[in-house]
């Protein structure tokens, strides 16, 4: 998070927004933000938003994601909101999208499964 | 590249490798490689093996790509190595597998499709 | 579409419905719908919905399609949605839900990649 | 299997070979294999595999996965090879690739995450 520069703008049970801003560190040749970045930025949306559904102390982590990159990412702040598709005992279905920052513009989408680890369990 | 601190170590004609050295600015809680960073360095050693098979000025752009991420990243050192499966006229197909620095252990795999926009054509 | 006994139930540029009835055919050892089945009737809601964005006599083929499977199919009819969510001149970007005949329990989704072969072109 | 008429032509631990004869109703507008079967053959594929890893009474469900279509499958049978690439105690990664009877064109390929429902266990 430190090292793209990237902040919690809103918590609800369920759904997180990230807000990161364009720098010349995430973005690619063109200055479009890379791919790697929004997923990045998606994938930990979709791990808070998975929290949020979860008892305190669980830890939650991704076994797979898929991005779809629908256009340029050319915007100087980019978006990602994660929501709780369904919540299970141990698996949790997250999606995101990347957004500019009017949340007007569809960058890419993000579907992902995240595992969750109890509270005093270990897998 | 630069702000992942990565580096390609090996090119052929559809196989790109790059590797990537811990440190904190790339690292999870538990201080193993975070998932976006394996996804960030997997995506890119595609790009470049989808290249290697291109007229030269060819572009390429990340369509889609899934992560399946096996164990924890818990390693100096990660190698992403990029291969193309299928190379068409628009679309290449191609895999990855992100491993520690030896090859030995598996952290993770990507299957992605690159758009290739030929040289002096725009989409 | 025969093999299946699926039906299209509704159309609209950019969105197909596809309803499918239980039969034993089509289900695993508890009686719920199999995945082959689920990803193939919103495969095909995904590309009907992509051909009402193109031209008359364009063709469109799937070229990559993720399913997520949230909850067993334990209903008489499944309804898939094929929606598109970006249309481009080569490349299809859909989305599909798969529920029940009410369309209050949602099965699974579907992300998927079409190509576009326009009228008097071939790849 | 049944409605594909597919059959088990191999079976070792951690993989499974399974085969489908070309018949019309498996087919789409130019006679090669749906991409709904090549899935389904897959996804039955991996999911045995899967279950060679297993104890016996467990039980398998697929929580998602990801074809790739690389070429028409056009051939009079096509093989699904299904491969464990890491089995953990409650979740297991294959890979299947989908080709021609001789194993040498490469039509698709999926890569799936199977969730294992030990016995004498409920989710």
């Amino acid at each position: 998070m430190k090292t793209l520069g990237a902040k919690i703008i809103a918590i609800e049970t369920g759904m997180v927004k990230i807000s990161c801003e364009r720098n010349e560190g995430l973005t690619q040749q063109h200055g479009f933000f890379h791919a790697g970045v929004i997923t990045s930025i998606a994938d930990v949306a979709c791990g808070y938003a998975a929290m949020t559904t979860m008892p305190e102390g669980a830890e939650v982590l991704s076994v797979e994601f898929k991005t779809n990159l629908m256009r340029p990412a050319d915007a100087e702040k980019i978006i990602a909101t994660g929501k709780v598709i369904k919540s299970g005992k141990n698996l949790v279905f997250c999606e995101a999208t990347i957004t500019d920052d009017q949340e007007e513009q569809l960058f890419a989408t993000l579907q992902g499964t995240m595992f969750c680890i109890q509270p005093n369990k270990k897998e």
